[in-house]
Formats: C-alpha cells, structure tokens, sequence
C-alpha cells in the first residue's frame, strides 16, 4: 500500500468495485518499542491510506473503501461510545460531530489519523467509506479453514501479536498462569473471528453512499480482561486442567478500571448474526490450543513493552521468534516446542 | 525536526527548558496539490512533532513543549468552539473530552495528528505540553522589526503560501480587485503578528504541568472573508485609492456561511493584551504593501489549487515564483517587479 506505484497497477489491473483495507501495521505493543517503531507505525499506516484514497479517487471514484479501524479509537471515555459520530448539545446549540478520540498507543493513534483523513476525502471527493471499529478478535476457525489444516490462520499469542483471549487459552492449554495486566477491568468489545469475515462481507453488499463515511462498531459482546481470565478458568476445569491467574504489572498505560458502554447495533440492522462466546465455544477454542501445544513457545507469553519507556531493548531470541503461529503456516522459527517461561 | 539525530545533538547541547516548535509544512494549499504534497506534509510535520516527543522525554522529561497548532483543527462545527476540550453530557452522563476534529485540509489533518499524538504521550509519559491552536497571522512589524529594514519579516501574499489579509492589502496596493473564495462568510479567528510573538512569550512563561497538556486558542478577533475584505476597501479609500471586491468560485470545500464562536480566553487570563485591527492599523498594513509595490508578482494572487482534483498542475512559471516576499529577505526570483495580472 506504501508504493504507490503497485497499487495503482492493481486497481487499474482490478477494476475493484470494493477495497478491503487491511494493510496496516496491527500491533500495539509493536508500535510502542521505540522511536523507530513509533514512527514506522504511523508513516506506514496514515501513508497506506492516504494512497488508497488518492488511488481510489484517481481511477475508481465509486469504489468503496472499506478500512479496517478499532474500538481502540475512542479510549475509555465515561459516557457511552456512539458508532463514529455524536450528537452534542453545548450552551443551546447542537451539532452532530466526529466521536472524540483517545487512543491509546501509537498504533491507535494512527487509526485515528486515518479516520480523519478518510472523512475528508469522503467530504471532498465523494468518496464511499465504512471505517470497522473493530474489537478484539478471538478464535481462528471459519467454516472455509475448517476445511483442512493447511487453511488455519494465524493464531497470534505472544506479547506483541497476539490477542488476549487466544493467549489465555494457550496458557491454560500448556499449564502456564493466565497473565492478567494490573487488576484486569480493562473492558473492551470483543467478536468472533467468524464475524468479523461476515462483517466486511455485509460492508461490502451495502455500500456507502458518494461522499459518507460511515463508521460500524464491530464487535459483539462486552468483557473485561478479568472476566475472560475466569471464564477460560472454568472452561480448563472442565477439560481437567487446573488454571490459575496471575496479575502483572499493567505494561499500558490505561484505566484498569473504568466505565464502558459501547453501541453497536448497526451491522446488527443490517443482517450479522453474532456467534456468541458460549461455554461450548470456549470449550473448543481451549481445545484447539491443547491440540497443537507442542508448538507453543512459552517464553513469548510475558510483556516485554513497556509503555512508560521511549525505548524498550526485547531480547534478540524473542523478537526472532515473536512471529511464532500456532497451527498457521508461519515460519520454522514460530514451531519451537514448549518451554518454561523465561521471565 | 525529520532528523532525529540532529534534533539530539541540538537538545543534548542546548539543555533547553523549552522548545517552541513552528517546524511543520504550514500551507494547506501546498498539501493539496497533489498526493506528493500530502503525503510530504504529514509525514514532515508527524514524524517532527514524534521525533520531539521522543527527545524531550530521552533528553529533557521536564522540558515545555510549546507547538503550533491551528484553529482551523477545529473546522466550523455548529457549536462553540472551546479550547481544546468540551465537557459532553450524554445519556445521563459526563466527560470532559477532546474537542472534536473537523480539520480541512492535508495541512490541518496534519495538525489534528500531531495533537493527538501530543496528548498521548503527555499522558504516558508526563510530558508538559502547550498547544498553541493559532488563527490567522496578519501584518509584518514587531518592534524588533522596526528597528532595521532587512529585519522584517517574510510577507506572503501568494495563493499559497499568503495569508488572507496581507494578500487583500497587496492587491489593494497594486490595484487588483480583492479576490474573495465564494461568498466570503468564511469566519475565522484572526491575530496581529505582535500578539502571536507575545503569546509564545506568555506560554513559556508560564509552563504547563508535568503530563499536562494545554490547549490555547490564540486569536484575538473573528472576522468573515468579506468583513476583512471591505475594511481594507475602506482603507484604501481613505488613502485615495479605488479598490474592488471579486468573488471567485471557492478553490477550496468549506462552508462560505456557518455559526462560528471560538474561546479564546486562556492567553488573556494569563496577560495578553491584544493588538485588535483597528482603522489605523489596517491603514498602515495597507502603506506597507504600497511601500513595497514594485517587488510584487501580480500574477500570484489567483488561487491555482483546487481542493476538489487530486492533482493541480501549477504553471512552472508560478511555482518557481510561488515563494515571492514582499520587502522580506527572501530570494532574487521573489523580488520581480510587478506586472498586471494575467488572467
């Protein structure tokens, strides 16, 4: 996305009448090593979509971007969080406006700097937009990988890229502490890795209108990181595993806890079906991280980013490994077999 | 700013206990000429304010950051702007929140980044932090300026890079009718080129808090377009002269009449006392362009970027000339002498 030159021979290649946008930079705690990763993330993100929207206005103008967001976008705020615009009253006057934005990490913030710059090229140039404020996935089956291994996705777990439920689940499945950051009510909106897939599909078969930028909250249910923790502790004892829970220091800087109401009704009006996190699913999420336990690398599964610190030195072997994939088709060096945790 | 290790060097030697920031790319109609020129403008002026960020709190925790931004990150939204939050009630609820951003420009997107990415690491890193939301610069003269003639100031007054009220006193000195974009309802906040130097003064001063980060709105006034446009009518009158008043078609997408009521009461509360435009002022901004008249390019003036095209091809002529100054000490092609416009 990042070479302009590419891009643009694929779209006139294409002729696309919808554009995915994922080709971002997607880690957090990446994002916040250092100077240069502080800045490789936001110049490789904002640059990727400004040359979207350039391209899409240059050769396809009623193409419909659709961006991959996050929940993260907004923060913690203590009112509710409305689906990208809010309505504010203030001294007798009224004006529906862009949700304030708190984010959280140089990662967020540069999802923040694309949401502006989106809207105003949908202001424009009429262009047609839908920004996924996406939550925290969880899982990695879909009914297409299901269809043979060789298809399973990635199934991030380290500190860096994974997910916290994905990284819960590994723990238990290799009889390591569940590793809660601070007191754990950091509650965030949270989908299945199956609704996520439908989501853009039901993006894509209602098309914004030239010159909207709509804004869709993408995530079904409301959890903190605590509750999770219990939920995949009685889910293990179940299987016969004892499960225990540690709390670390939080490396984030953020409210360990807070209030938070988040809306997202709008795919939901437009046909998604949500696969809720049920017992049953959490049984077969802990199951499928029990059945490829022999790969999992248990040294990767502490924070090593530090978001107090311009600059955090990770260890050589683990940032060799920190791509590690379970079950994927991700390099050699992500299917060392399980060892104790380092610390 | 861009290089980071220049920027060190210069912290590690000056130890400063505060940097006043003004290095960005700072013209909206040069970030929307075309994709280089946006892409340029936010990573020069993202990746500056990032690479300060991360000195001052490598380098100097305790030093001031004091940068530039601008009004015009707020847009012209339908309630009073505040200074840089607004508390928001919303079912049954209360924050106090970032003001929401409605920037209109590559440039102004830039500057809402920038406060964004200011906020955070203030938060997580204790920086202090003054974000100066700057109007409308007008005029040439401080009282250090006046003390010799090669001391004075750039004076921009070409679609680019000029500013409204010095280009309507230049083209009232050389007899061109004042070009106003569109209906000239356009209100914004306006500032005399004293009150901006005071006001860096002011904020230095009186230093914002560790892991603080303030917001002023530094503007003294709030004129429309056309008010500025028929006071300087007014202005040459008195001075013999026959000036006129055209309306073009708007180069750029904004509102040409919107509600407009900005705070600015923060630098006043800490000492500013304002220069307001008064009659003798404008007349004597207006004696400084016909002092000077002889140096200007006539044919600068008309707007040459349309927000509306993804890419504007400016005559080689004019962007070879665009960075002309009126008696300032800029380069030999500035200094042209006048000739009637083109068009």
């Amino acid at each position: 996305m990042a070479d302009y030159d590419f891009l643009e021979s694929n779209i006139k290649a294409f002729e696309p009448d919808a554009i995915v946008h994922f080709a971002e930079q997607r880690s957090a705690p990446y994002s916040m090593i250092d100077r240069k990763h502080a800045i490789f993330t936001q110049v490789n993100n904002v640059v990727g979509t400004l040359n979207v929207l350039f391209a899409i206005r240059e050769l396809r103008p009623d193409c419909h971007l659709i961006k991959l967001g996050t929940m993260g976008e907004y923060g913690t705020p203590n009112i509710d969080i409305e689906e990208g615009y809010i309505t504010i009253e203030h001294n007798g006057r009224k004006d529906v406006l862009p949700y304030p934005k708190q984010p959280g990490s140089f990662y967020h913030l540069s999802k923040v700097h694309d949401s502006h710059n989106i809207m105003f090229c949908c202001k424009i140039w009429g262009i047609r937009a839908t920004d996924l404020n996406q939550g925290v996935v969880y899982g990695t089956m879909t009914d297409e990988v299901e269809l043979d291994e060789a298809l399973i996705n990635r199934f991030d777990y380290d500190d860096v890229f994974g997910t916290v439920l994905n990284r819960f689940c590994v723990q238990a499945a290799i009889g390591q502490p569940l590793t809660v950051y601070g007191k754990g009510g950091q509650t965030r909106g949270f989908l299945d890795i199956r609704d996520t897939v439908r989501c853009i599909e039901i993006a894509c078969e209602n098309p914004a209108k030239s010159g909207e930028c709509r804004v869709y909250n993408q995530f079904t249910e409301q959890f903190s990181v605590l509750e999770l923790a219990r939920m995949v502790e009685a889910a293990g004892k179940k299987l016969g595993m004892n499960v225990e829970i540690d709390h670390l220091p939080d490396p984030r800087v953020e409210s360990e806890n807070h209030y938070y109401n988040a809306k997202h009704s709008k795919l939901i009006d437009l046909g998604l079906q949500p696969h809720f996190l049920s017992d049953s699913l959490l049984d077969s999420l802990v199951n499928i991280a029990v059945k490829y336990r022999d790969r999992v690398d248990a040294s990767l599964m502490l924070p090593q980013v530090n978001w107090r610190e311009p600059r955090n030195d990770r260890r050589l072997q683990q940032s060799m490994t920190a791509r590690a994939t379970l079950g994927g088709a991700g390099s050699d060096s992500g299917r060392v077999r399980a060892s104790k945790a380092k610390r």
